[in-house]
């Protein structure tokens, strides 16, 4: 591997900028990293993590001089951060993001981003429940995908932010904001917000104690208490600014549980069943693809813990 | 371990009665292990594996002169053994089973077994994806709970069954039959149809494909496709016989999720977040009580697949 950009900024030191920062420098792709964060807590961390080069104290001073800017910080905050840089970005840089949401990225961002940098959107669709600078490791993004949505970006400049990512172990694809946060909806947020529900309900339910539902989770509900610890503020970000696609998922999801419920109460077994039998053929398809483990119980460990 | 029953008969030999036998042998609690299932080609494969000392053709012919009985068999199929094998069992023994569910089990196999038998009803909260005799491992049970449900039977017939499932590895709770029913509900039986449900709408929406959602799972969707990958059979019989609390609890859940779906309608942030925080406590209480991994992503492989 060679470098693709001389110099990085990363602006947010989480999960993903973190990881971004160890496969950067497992693939010598970068030939300075910068990093910053707005609490001094998570700057301190990551020096003494390590994984960058140079830490400074604000987002402009990281920027200024970088050949890729990294937006990673919650959704909520990437105009915000856009408006502190605009004004010093080099000209021919490139800036990117590792939003879950692209339509309301690219409104709150575009307007703060002077003409001659290039602003090509992108989506790492990778992650664990952990956050924080701590959290990080080289491997995250190895067979996993990145969406990039260059919204008519310069195409070299598109190919440099593709190589970097495929540097990082990544496969890359193209799509519009549109379809990339209708995708998203249904793989990720309406997911979430259905585990989220979920363990809420458990836990406020009177008549069954917490401890009954810790010790007894292995019976299926503790799959869903992985993505339900994930970060509070990133998802409500990601809710409050993909609102329509996530809605609509959910109104197609509450639609379908209505009829499986029918099914339930008027005891119409044969539909319970054909509807299991055709979800086992998606979990195959992934596994196929390599996105998920054959192991059982996602190969969790089966000997005492 | 010492021998718990001189000859045990498994009648059902799928995931969770070849764990037994494996988990049995491993700790030498039972003289004899004899089996059998309904179908030719499963009696065929548990003979290759082996996990049994003695595969017969029918019911009646596994359960005659056994000292413990287990049905694991689906729920719906439990009255139609206990039928067929209550005029051979040997006085003095017990039965016990496996289904996922208990008033329904109880109401369908009490009137077939001779008041000189000990029933005692039994559900271990263990289990993977995968089904079928080939499936079965020996450490299934470790550190898991197995619930009884003795429903007044004989204390020291219950209490020998507890030595079994603790020689197995498990921990051992007994309540009654319709508080099981509601635990699971919310524990197991909800998140299974709700997993269900949102697999079944990704795999139906138009304006994604199939390949999207199966490339982009690693976002969060994929968590849901391992429970959704379960046994069609036996989940269409525990909604048809835990009707009631099932119900009951996707009516909670409905309603957090209308809740939930109104807050991102009306931007209402505070509400998001504070839902999304306080669900973290419960993941911590589950890996405290060491029901799952802590390890990132259930510790699945972060190399290529």
């Amino acid at each position: 591997m060679s470098v693709v950009y001389q110099r990085v900024a990363l602006i947010g030191l989480g999960l993903i900028a973190s990881s971004m920062a160890h496969a950067m420098r497992r693939g010598g792709l970068a030939g300075e990293i910068v990093g910053t964060a707005r609490s001094a807590e998570t700057r301190d961390i990551a020096r003494d993590v390590g994984f960058c080069d140079r830490i400074v104290d604000t987002a402009a001073e990281a920027a200024e001089g970088a050949d890729l800017v990294v937006l990673a910080v919650p959704v909520g905050a990437m105009g915000a951060v856009a408006q502190e840089i605009g004004p010093v970005l080099k000209a021919g840089a490139t800036v990117t993001d590792v939003g879950s949401v692209k339509g309301a990225v690219i409104e709150a961002v575009s307007p703060h981003l002077p003409e001659n940098v290039h602003f090509i959107p992108g989506h790492p669709l990778a992650g664990t429940e952990h956050s924080g600078p701590r959290s990080g490791f080289a491997e995250l993004y190895d067979n996993r995908w990145c969406i990039l949505v260059p919204n008519g970006a310069d195409e070299a400049a598109t190919q440099r932010l593709r190589d970097l990512w495929q540097g990082m172990g990544a496969n890359v694809d193209m799509m519009d904001a549109d379809h990339h946060d209708l995708v998203l909806a249904v793989t990720s947020h309406a997911p979430h917000l259905i585990a989220y529900t979920m363990v809420g309900v458990a836990d406020d339910l009177g008549r069954v104690t917490d401890t009954e539902v810790i010790n007894y989770s292995a019976a299926g509900f503790r799959d869903f208490t992985r993505i339900a610890a994930s970060d509070p503020t990133m998802w409500r970000d990601v809710f409050l600014s993909n609102k329509e696609a996530t809605l609509e998922i959910l109104g197609r999801f509450t639609e379908e549980l209505f009829a499986l419920q029918r099914a339930i109460r008027t005891g119409d077994g044969d539909h319970l069943f054909d509807y299991f039998t055709r979800t086992r053929a998606i979990r195959r398809g992934i596994i196929e693809a390599g996105q998920d483990t054959d192991a059982p119980d996602f190969g969790r460990s089966t000997k005492h813990e």
